[in-house]
């Protein structure tokens, strides 16, 4: 039965009719910015019972403020936000984990430094800049070993890109036969926004001068895991960045400071961090980081290397898991979308389990390799619902459901999973994790 | 004499004739990705007497790293970047002052929130999330209160753009008849860049039906300042934002939460945080805020009211005050440009006083009212010199030499100041703030 203290007191014809099953409307309804618009109770509720705000002297009115700080902290009042700590992390040996992301928390698509993404192989090591060396060496004419103070002269650019784990999204893969019911930043929360500011690969291996057998890159870390991955010559040449800033200012320790190797759109552990040397090869090395992890187990029993590209992938981050709604009425459901293989170019949404899709507005601008805010506006009728999102890129690759994506590899397959996420709407309002 | 030490293997061929006086490069030698790149002592420092990164064992290596973190903090071993807090600020008032951010430090685009620069009126004050309420009042049909929980559930945009105080560059205006030497965050460090979400604010207004009289609206915050500001209705339903995050999470104590204003490419103070209540009116206000300050001091002793967009702006950002250059040879210059009008179309760079200017590379994507990194290679040859930039905009909008930036106003004009900004470059290598 509706609830008629959050009802709307917008009328249908104002949003007109739905563009899809289960109530979604046109994307345009919330860019037109000229349209009278109510969100589902904030109409009803907002109506002021006088001119007056209520309490005209409020404490914060009355009494000076705080001082400033040097380097500011979130808000003290908002319930704190922080990322979720796995450490240690199953039985991926001691100093292993991950701090994932809190997906349900945020919007836009900057995840500010504090909460971006982290996984750690043995810990967050301490690396000292004066001592720190950078070594360009192997098929190489000259070899190469920099200072930091010497790198940070070289020329540099910026760019906004994510960076995704391989096995971000685990709790949605074939590790999991039932659907863990943890929030969106549990399952999803493996990737992360940010710009980074770097010195592009290229100027270096060109400077060291590359043997024409010189086809890959090994990247190895400073950690104490020694994290090394192999890396086509092709990409290293193309867009691989020597990164020394994010958002702005210099790496955080456990982002790889004070330097780390940003390969756009790979898998996450390629962008090597605390990044110590770049050896110059005629193959790949096989490192213990692609070989027993990060690489895909299939059907028949073996085991897919070098899956390097994130794919095509998307979550509705609100509403998701460990949300109510308010009751029947008119919502936003808002979503992350983005591409190893370039830009997303559209955004459906299903509010009827995959029966009908409707195209969702996409935030600009939209980057390549960067995560991409989707918006759509909702009239939930109160009964239960399946909301899923399918992301689509300028290659023309989609996502695919659960259950096609699953049938590709083996059971316990965890890394590389871009299935379509469902959600799933109770008649109390309770979102769940489902599989579909 | 040149240090041989630090001079560039690179030969003058590889990086092709100067394009404009002092040693101003093209471009473009930083965009080819193919030529052979070599900065300025980097090349020959970066020969390794052996294929071995040095220490191959460091601690980090042998040792496991720290635990994770639920929310990030600065790499530890870097010397701390803080914002510089000037508070009491002059005499202002007790609890007014400024928190200037590190623009020396920083690069790329995004300002981190935690050095995002602050002005307060009367200090950072503390509201209760759950008691405070924002009411849209004065010429509406229906006046309206909200809570910040239902506020929350009205769709929202995200955009990216830079905040600027009025009185930003200070140190630049006429208020100061002597350059100070200071660094370049103390002289513009009140303009930073951030990624912004929250409630188009035209849609509250049409919520609340604009009575046809309703030109202006007055903006409150609920500091112990009462920082107040009148709008044109034309901003507010144009592309005013209710912010309720700034990269990613929910705003900071010093930047308004739980919510503020935010009027892109308008001074900064009209974007009045710790917002409570937004009053439709027939004309201006005539606060304290935009007539006793934030007004313009003009040559026949009146005070200009209502300046409210930020002009075009750029500074160098490195080199600049505080640096002392390595030597003789190839440096990358960076910086920053801005503009209240629109998108920076074009920077140049003079290296000989403004006799003669080269065009620097634009980051992208280039986004109206929002920081645009500008960056060109310069080869220095170690004789005393005068750096500029000067930014140009996509309305036409150019920077003034400062004599002429300054002839427009009375002696003691400190706002609005948006004249060239000049380094002057000594045969010791030390960078000084210069009047030309």
């Amino acid at each position: 039965m509706p609830n008629k203290q959050i009802q709307s007191r917008a009328s249908p014809e104002i949003f007109g009719e739905p563009v899809a099953g289960g109530g979604l409307l046109n994307r345009r309804v919330f860019l037109a910015g000229g349209a009278l618009l109510a969100s589902t109770a904030a109409a009803r509720d907002a109506r002021a019972d006088s001119n007056s705000v209520g309490d005209d002297s409020p404490f914060s009115m009355t009494t000076p403020g705080k001082v400033f700080q040097g380097y500011g902290v979130p808000a003290v009042p908002e319930k704190p936000i922080q990322r979720t700590v796995l450490q240690p992390y199953g039985d991926l040996g001691p100093g292993a984990g991950v701090a994932m992301t809190p997906l349900e928390s945020l919007e836009g698509t900057i995840t500010p430094n504090g909460l971006h993404f982290e996984r750690s192989h043995n810990g967050r090591p301490t690396i000292d800049p004066e001592a720190h060396r950078f070594l360009i060496h192997g098929l190489v004419k000259r070899p190469l070993k920099f200072t930091i103070e010497s790198l940070l002269r070289y020329p540099m650019m910026t760019r906004t890109c994510f960076i995704e784990c391989a096995g971000n999204s685990f709790f949605n893969s074939n590790l999991f036969p039932e659907p863990m019911q943890v929030p969106v930043g549990m399952i999803h929360g493996l990737v992360s926004g940010a710009e980074w500011t770097g010195v592009p690969l290229n100027i270096l291996l060109d400077e060291a001068g590359l043997d024409s057998k010189g086809k890959w890159i090994l990247a190895e870390g400073a950690d104490a895991a020694g994290m090394s991955r192999s890396v086509p010559i092709e990409k290293a040449l193309d867009d691989a960045i020597i990164a020394f800033y994010q958002n702005g200012e210099r790496l955080r320790g456990e982002q790889g400071y004070p330097m780390r190797l940003l390969l756009p759109g790979f898998e996450g552990n390629m962008s090597v961090k605390w990044l110590r040397r770049i050896k110059v090869t005629a193959g790949p090395t096989y490192t213990k980081d692609e070989t027993s992890k990060y690489s895909d187990l299939m059907p028949d029993g073996t085991a897919r290397l070098f899956t390097f590209t994130m794919g095509i992938k998307s979550t509705i981050t609100r509403p998701a898991t460990g949300v109510v709604m308010y009751g029947p009425g008119l919502y936003e459901i808002s979503g992350l979308a983005w591409s190893g293989h370039g830009s997303v170019t559209r955004v459906d949404v299903s509010a009827d389990g995959g029966k009908s899709w409707a195209e969702a507005a996409l935030g600009e601008p939209i980057l390549p390799m960067a995560l991409t805010r989707f918006r759509i506006p909702w009239r939930w009728d109160g009964t239960p619902t399946i909301l899923q999102s399918r992301a689509t890129d300028d290659k023309g690759n989609t996502q695919l459901r659960r259950a096609v994506w699953s049938a590709q590899y083996a059971a316990g397959e965890l890394y590389h999973c871009n299935a379509i996420q469902t959600w799933g709407i109770g008649r109390n309002g309770e979102v769940s994790n489902v599989y579909i």
